[in-house]
């Protein structure tokens, strides 16, 4: 090709049944005909911000250089939070300042803000609840033609972030963890990562147990077809975290655990 | 690159879980490798001509000039209704003469529009039961390699229009109206225009309320997070009608409202 | 365009909601950016390889010649289960080896399949329980490149199919088959060829009865408007295979048929 396709995923809560994320995508084409779309998620819980930013941190890295990331999950739209446009490890942002860009912010260092001002970027008329069309797709589109992020605003040091569950060491066969989300099949993924449970490490195998939702978890697999039917087991998780899961079953449903609840793993 | 990509979008009522939607789309990349798509929605209630006629309304507009708007939602399929081909507002729309284009035709003033007649441009061998993939998604893949509409058939002067709800001024301080639709999250959207509510109107605040399926409501806001927990409220809509909602509920579910059913401003 | 677009369709249990589809498309587009895709589903039923491959064949077909096909339904993730790729019919298709291409190889003579054991091609480091983004995804979008199949492994004479139901001609006036699949508005898609019913084979009417679930059905129709409400009819189906329908409403509900159960047609 001449000019290279430009790359633009979104990640909203608008759903799949309604015309919103179409509105989106004919804005960013008025703008740039060129572009090419990866849709994430239009399936975030609504306002769900945690979960969105949640989403969106599982896909963003897999995607080239230069991608352009919209996400738009807004309770707060046509109220004062700002709009957000950023760089971070090589790929573009767009997004409210509400903390859906949390996991961005928290694993990509020397990462740039800015908050949006120049508002003749926007589609006119602006409307007071539907941002996603009319200031974040058209930004989108506007960086895919290469304007630089300093012309939408001035930087903005401390965006949002908004407060995730942390792992902590509470002593050498203690680590305590949480929730960090359940996926579309009930299974429960943690923030613990793969490495804590032994036989998952390269020191190899140990005792060890998982503690989730009032249930000692022993049982530990490296693929889901290892597991019994009914069993609740552990298999580490394709982002690199351990999933507490069950076979064609909802692990969350039957531990009746939600995002942000604690678990801990007992070594030894 | 060398050529413009043609743009097509897609509205249909033939759901995401089965082969039906790839279907049209390999019929039409076989005619045109170029072509790019986008979905506007496949979760069209099923044979709900009018609900598909409103949803393409609220996304047609926003995309480029040139961009070809397939749309079936056809409970006809198979008998002699009439498969049409349209030219309106410098864009293309494909689709079966059932009304589905009825806001396009009632927003569009000089719109050409042409019965397919031409069936060698079809899908052989054209089954009885799906013209989405045999009839209208090869004439979208022809219309993109620049066939003239003419040549598909000849000039229709009144294809159909469904019946859609009108606003009456009834005396100077009551406007009535109806419901056009309701969206995925239960907010209910009028046919009122956002400026008969003096808050929302350059002339500015006045007081007014709207009368909805056996309610008064009498709080105006201009954004959702405005509204308390359990409030049914009015908002300017992002389609430029006055929406009905509360936040994080839905707004059609408490006033059991449905498309079609009155609403009614009054003032002062 | 310079080089033409390589299009690789997706098949896959994942569902919607989760960030799995888009992680698959974003490690394509790393390896190559000019790919575009087409989704058939990721509804399909979870670990429902034979749905899987039902409605993959429904669709694979209508893309044109270089097609990349990428299909992940894999409840042996993680264990020995060999991933495939294969040439058939002008196009190439990548999954794991355990049925999902059955519909493929029945139908296409002449393919050639290669188990993958080349893994420098693969996204590292491998998860043990997403090999859609860590195995699959890459040798689609390596194919997309030009990599010849034999350099990814050994050619397998014999990948596995899984057994579909066959259609026996018991005597003339019988034919016995089964039920193929339902589709999401509750169809029943047998594996009988349209032309098994007088009415819609060019020898014209006779008499005949379609046997499905304990009900004798006499209602023949070549379209879906044709048949009265609440009345359980067959129709020419669009696959080329006879569907038992209902006008708005699950035939398969109301027969309480699910895929594998026997039909029959008595003629005379």
């Amino acid at each position: 090709m001449g000019n290279a396709t430009r790359w633009v995923t979104l990640t909203t809560d608008f759903g799949l049944q309604d015309h919103f994320v179409a509105a989106m995508k004919g804005v960013m084409l008025s703008i740039n005909p060129s572009l090419a779309f990866v849709d994430i998620s239009h399936l975030v819980p609504r306002h769900d911000i945690l979960s969105g930013a949640f989403t969106l941190s599982q896909a963003y890295s897999y995607f080239p250089l230069g991608t352009i990331h919209l996400a738009v999950v807004d309770p707060g739209v046509g109220t004062a939070r700002k709009p957000l446009v950023v760089s971070a490890g090589g790929q573009f942002f767009v997004a409210p300042d509400n903390g859906l860009l949390t996991y961005v912010f928290n694993r990509e260092d020397g990462f740039e803000a800015f908050e949006v001002t120049a508002d003749h970027y926007y589609h006119q008329p602006i409307s007071t609840t539907f941002h996603g069309r009319d200031v974040f797709a058209p930004i989108a589109a506007w960086i895919s033609r290469d304007v630089p992020l300093r012309q939408f605003g001035p930087e903005l040091m401390q965006p949002q972030r908004l407060k995730v569950p942390m792992v902590t060491r509470v002593r050498d066969a203690l680590v305590q963890g949480a929730v960090l989300a359940i996926d579309a099949f009930g299974n429960v993924i943690t923030n613990l990562a793969n490495e804590e449970v032994p036989l998952y490490s390269r020191a190899g195998a140990g005792p060890c147990k998982l503690m989730a939702g009032k249930r000692e978890i022993t049982s530990f697999r490296r693929t889901f077809s290892e597991g019994a039917p009914g069993e609740v087991f552990v298999v580490p998780g394709s982002s690199g975290y351990l999933e507490i899961v069950m076979r064609n079953q909802s692990a969350a449903a039957e531990l009746q655990i939600s995002p942000g609840a604690p678990v801990g793993i007992i070594l030894g």
